[in-house]
């Protein structure tokens, strides 16, 4: 049976961002990633850092540590990376988590299809802006959203863009103009994963949260959208693992 | 033409709290309620303050307000109290918005029911807890609840209830016991409608907010759940009009 490179689970705890932002849930980290953010907060996953950490874990594995670490205390898990959408044997382990009755949140950057995105419960797919940078793969981001689209899934798919500055502003307005259908979330960077003070970096993020949310007032191309901050971030800071 | 009394026109700005936080919308504020919760955060909607202010609008004066303040960038419009469920001539007010193509959404306590929340994109309905020193008038939230399932709107129903202390939290329990169908969304509750220093209520809500997770998290009732602050609250602190 193919394994599934973890390097956490966690939880439960709030979903920080994003479509459901607020939702109890456990997270099970997966290891890699085909891109390299410049300001990657969780680097750790594909940089080397923590390939001691790594574990190879089968669907039931995963289920079997979920349950003895959130207990009854769960109905829904988010799988996180790095980019799970570089794991086809996720499959067996959506269905399974499914099977249980709990409900499947992912995020991706959108450069991987892969078939299973028709079972996500939430599927946010995150482009990455010109300070990451990467460059977006525009075919294959349509290719994607072309097949949620075809089967029916948009009510279970949202866009999201973090904005680190006016470059990035920019290109989620085009992004939302590409996609008009789709869920669009605008999210503050965390331009400062290195502060260890939780108070200094919620107020500063807070601020820069106030700068989005006029930048965005202002525009008349980002109307249906929501402005959200990491409000984990606001809570826990940097801190890993909450 | 029936009138709607008015308090407050303003945005676009975003929406702080509960099923669409962050939205990109505009505020309408009906005057009038008929409770008086103990920590009500617009007592001047019902307690005579700010009665001068009240202006009786058609619903096409509301529009051309709108309009005027918010220009070719909304297409979301929040109206909020008080207790807008008290007034029938939302009905045309909500049509001749829908035909503009602008989405509605709108939140009430529950203790009233009106046959346009069928017609709401984004209805919030907020039972008060105990703190609030108010009684819940369950068959009348059965009734509504009931008619809300039975037209096939819960995808666009949520409950909230604001939590300040244990007993609200154990109320919230009973509600999403009773209501496990409809999404349902916990909110800090803020104590301090009277701080002025936006930092100082900001660090003092992320505190509660914290508290409010780790009841939830240790919760084997409240699973399907989503934990929110209100995000408005910690960038401009009780400020009105933003
Ligand atoms: S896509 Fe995500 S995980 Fe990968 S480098 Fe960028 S931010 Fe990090
Ligand atoms: S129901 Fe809402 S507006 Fe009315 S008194 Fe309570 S908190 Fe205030």
């Amino acid at each position: 049976m193919s394994k599934i490179p973890v390097l956490e689970i966690f939880g439960p705890t709030i979903q920080g961002e994003g479509m459901i932002v607020g939702r109890k849930t456990m997270f099970v980290r997966t290891a890699g990633c085909d891109y390299h953010c410049t300001w990657c907060d969780s680097a750790f996953t594909w940089d080397g850092s923590a390939k001691a950490d790594i574990v190879q874990m089968t669907s039931d594995q995963i289920w079997q540590q979920l349950k003895e670490v959130g207990g009854n205390q769960f109905d829904h898990v988010t799988i996180s990376g790095g980019n799970p959408a570089l794991l086809a044997a996720l499959d067996i382990f959506i269905d399974l988590l499914q099977e249980k009755g709990i409900e499947v949140a992912l995020e991706t950057q959108g450069s991987q299809y892969q078939q299973w995105f028709l079972k996500i419960n939430d599927l946010t797919i995150s482009p990455k802006p010109p300070s990451s940078k990467m460059k977006t793969n525009w075919e294959k981001l349509d290719y994607i959203i072309d097949q949620l689209a075809i089967n029916g899934r948009l009510a279970h798919t949202s866009l999201k863009v973090v904005i680190f500055d006016r470059e990035d502003f920019q290109y989620a307005e085009k992004v939302h103009q590409r996609y008009p259908e789709v869920a669009f979330f605008l999210q503050v960077g965390n331009d400062d994963v290195e502060e260890v003070d939780a108070q200094q970096l919620s107020r500063h993020l807070l601020n820069k949260y106030e700068w989005l949310i006029d930048q965005v007032v202002a525009s008349t191309v980002l109307n249906r959208v929501r402005v959200l901050p990491q409000v984990h971030a606001l809570i826990w800071g940097n801190k890993r693992g909450v």
